[in-house]
């Protein structure tokens, strides 16, 4: 029994891009493979989000799948496939469900049972509770269907009534087929090899997992597919972050193989999943290149080496504005990183501007403008310029705040906020610097000046300022965010670490950063989207509201 | 049995005034009423998100309503108050309940057992399904409850398994109440009133109907509490848009009354909606008072009156940015509009900085700026002075966009969507007309110009630009996006109606309009929260993603 499987890289609603992707593979191993199998959602790409309340959305995905239905009418395998299906009973209008289709027939088909309505997922609000046997028969073997979520109602909390996998066990199953759309993020790996590995034991089955690939607005889907022995033990893996298909046959004995991604440190995944972040989100929705402000700092720094190394050097421009607060050594480390990159710097003093804007400020109202107000005219300016870049030239803006500086609001909204995609927004200051390092590791040559990563940090907006003279040190500072942004998620070593690392700091003042975090919720709501790394990103994972009272510092402790 | 029932402005989060609000009606009708009643989920606010994954949160309220249970220790009526219970059981942690307490003791809980998820909805994310019996046995009576959606599977599509209403039909109730917390949108007061006088008659009871009332971000409640006769008709109603409370004895006849809402235009209820939504947002952040950037046009002149009518003259500054392209007039009726208000409007040319921010655009790229970057440039120097003021003064900045402008992208991001919040971006373009009408009409006198409303709209940000000029008339416009964003939610009626004013208008290049609308989903994603007053709003009730490429277009039919 062999079985052909592939994690492709789909453009949510590209019906006809998205079909012609699986029917090359189809015709591909077609002749070869006794099955093929493809991802959760493939035919849609996941997530489309309202698109699923659109009928016409619905139709032209049945239509699409028809003609994958008809392309397997002359050849030997049966195509399994995630798509939607209608549901006339009561409930959601629709399944998220995996169809299977042999020489031009329907001939099974599953619905999804554990519909996950959490964190970054909404599947509630769209799809109708999947009540089909999930048991398929062929050529005399005994298949068992998961659809990702019904994997995971094994441990308390229990957050379903069912357990789909209990289901599967003393089935007698000669392989379990799992079909997943299943972000990537810290940990996420380990989790799912360990997991899966449990459900092979326990149902004494061969297991086929089937990732997509791909990133879509926030999300990063990493691949990663894999099959499993009836031990539990790894036999194959497609790469991560790849476009990729293999077949096994089944029949034969595998070797356990080692699975070089569960080697990979964070940061080195990190890197691999933002590049690809990056290029999809201006691939899919069509921008020439991108352009970054340059202050000197490590954001920019990061983010203008990250788009250069997804995009290649000729599509990422950079800007530097300088004001009368920047250092000659920020333009200069600028200019540095530009050249070792090879790319386009700009120059455009923002000095004449900003003095402008000031005068203009006092003459209007008759004050002389705050502190605040003098910091975030710089920042807008530069904005501004980015922006106008942007619509000059067709090039897609990067927003360059990190989570530690999102988190406690320390970025200006229309100023440094401004871009249609944000890389570092889910990365603490020190995986900032982290990733900084090993570009340069990596690179076998200083990409990142070294200047640029052993300075005080600091926004330079007005004389002598460092961001340490508000906010502790910043492994102090990542350690308490972690604590409250996601704590929830995070291993219990990995608490443990945070709580050390506070205590053996000075730093006692924590409300005053659990108060920062609230009170930038209104800041958070406009910027854009955030490529997602940790499992509680900033966005559509972590949805607050903003005119709220809360005063959750009085319950936070270390 | 006398029945008192409050619908409060609660804060989200705000345990310790919400808890004072609640006990101060306690205290009042303690010893008049035998039951006192009050809205869903009153005691956090909704809806708290996010929050409700906190334990430190579950923990404060169940604080709070221990302190509600104890103060009903002396006094003769029981309490019925929403609230959230644990669940120890599988599915999500919480219920989203109701609790009665009497003498200090709990002595019923019923937990809603439809969870609304769509929409503006999302309640699957954090409650389990409710299981416990509706139904209260109390000093010989017979009680039935309902929690909001419980009453709204009625009829095709079904969205749930089971009927709630259905359960308490043929109980022999005395009475039925209703927990709300249900927002203000276009035909909802009428459907409530059709569907809960359609309850009554099926369960032959008396029904008591509770919201609440109150801005929390883009949802606006408007309280429109009720009382039902056994015979479905009106028997008692609390004000729109108040907090307020009141006492029926259900042992007596009532006379039916009318509904003074349900002969308000919709306009009429927009305009009270917006008032209170707006300035619950302010007071709720803690603002002192609002700036607006006053072009001279119909959407900033009402946003500014709806501003002056809400908060008052003294809480309100505008600031008029005249830039090259600015007419004379435009200059004119801003300070015709803010002297017919009484409000402070600032003058500040933007001729210098536009000018230099060009020349200096040619000296840093090499070329000249395209008609889109120097347009951009205009509304981005205005954006940025408005935030000027607002961080020097503290005043939240209101953007000014209307639906029809929203939605098809004529917006500048950075620009004129700067702000907190956007109180008209969820009114078609003649509904801004129609409400400028209005405010005149019902002030007695001119309080926007008349030029304002009969001028040809134009963002007067390059010579003799008409907004007509790329865009169909705005009656035409508005009809198309009526049917693209909310045909699924309008009346057969509407739709009819919309789809003939398409057809008698010459435009038939509908495909660039919904184009336009697919396009500018990056724009709104980094909105601030729009005030909702339609079914379907911007913000939360709406979610696409950006990076897609479904042609919608292709289905769209009149």
């Amino acid at each position: 029994m062999k079985i052909a499987f592939a994690q492709l890289n789909y453009i949510i609603g590209d019906f006809s891009g998205n079909t012609d992707k699986i029917i090359k593979v189809i015709k591909h191993y077609g002749n070869q493979a006794d099955i093929i199998v493809f991802s959760e959602l493939s035919i849609c790409g996941y997530y489309p989000m309202d698109l699923l309340e659109r009928e016409d959305f619905i139709l032209a995905q049945s239509q699409s799948l028809e003609v994958i239905q008809t392309t397997t009418a002359n050849i030997k395998a049966a195509v399994i496939i995630g798509g939607i299906d209608n549901n006339s009973e009561q409930g959601k209008p629709c399944y998220n469900a995996c169809f299977i289709y042999h020489q031009g027939q329907e001939i099974f088909k599953y619905h999804k049972q554990l519909l996950p309505t959490y964190n970054i997922f909404d599947e509630s609000r769209h799809f109708a509770i999947g009540k089909l046997s999930p048991i398929w028969q062929y050529q005399g073997k005994r298949f068992g269907f998961l659809i990702c979520e019904d994997a995971w109602n094994h441990q308390a909390p229990y957050l379903y009534d069912t357990n789909p996998v209990a289901d599967l066990m003393a089935q007698n199953l000669d392989a379990i087929i799992s079909l997943h759309a299943s972000p990537a993020n810290e940990g996420k790996y380990q989790q799912r090899l360990q997991r899966f590995s449990q459900i092979a034991k326990d149902c004494h089955s061969p297991l086929i997992y089937v990732n997509q690939v791909g990133g879509n607005d926030e999300l990063i889907f990493d691949g990663n597919s894999f099959v499993l022995s009836a031990q539990g033990e790894l036999i194959q893996q497609l790469p991560a972050f790849k476009t990729s298909a293999d077949m096994i046959d089944l029949s034969h004995a595998h070797s356990t193989i080692s699975s070089e991604f569960a080697t990979l440190s964070p940061i080195e995944i990190y890197y691999s999943q933002l590049l690809l972040g990056l290029s999809d989100y201006v691939s899919k929705c069509g921008f020439q290149g991108v352009v970054i402000g340059s202050s000197g700092g490590i954001d920019s720094a990061v983010t203008i080496a990250l788009a250069s190394l997804a995009l290649g050097a000729d599509k990422v421009t950079a800007i530097t504005m300088p004001s009368p607060y920047s250092s000659q050594g920020s333009v200069n480390d600028s200019q540095a990183l530009a050249d070792n990159l090879g790319i386009k710097l700009y120059h455009r003093s923002i000095k004449a501007e900003y003095e402008l804007a000031i005068q203009q400020f006092e003459q209007t109202f008759g004050q002389s403008a705050s502190k605040l107000t003098h910091e975030n005219i710089q920042a807008r300016i530069r904005g501004r310029i980015l922006m106008e870049y942007s619509n000059h030239f067709g090039y897609l803006l990067l927003s360059t705040g990190n989570k530690s500086e999102t988190s406690v609001g320390y970025t200006t909204l229309y100023g440094d906020m401004n871009g249609g995609l944000n890389i570092l927004g889910d990365l603490y200051k020190m995986e900032v610097y982290a990733i900084a390092k090993y570009i340069n590791q990596i690179s076998g040559k200083i990409i990142i000046p070294e200047n640029i990563i052993t300075k005080a940090p600091s926004a330079e907006l007005s004389t002598g300022q460092k961001d340490q003279d508000s906010l502790p040190d910043y492994p102090v500072l990542d350690a308490i965010l972690r604590l409250y942004i996601e704590q929830d998620l995070l291993e219990p070593d990995d608490i443990q670490a945070n709580q050390q690392m506070i205590q053996q700091s000075d730093f006692t003042d924590i409300d005053t950063i659990i108060n920062k975090v609230d009170k930038a919720e209104f800041k958070r709501r406009q910027s854009p989207p955030i490529l997602r790394v940790h499992a509680r990103s900033f966005g559509i994972g972590r949805r607050l509201p903003i005119a709220q009272n809360y005063q959750s510092h009085r319950y936070f402790e270390i």
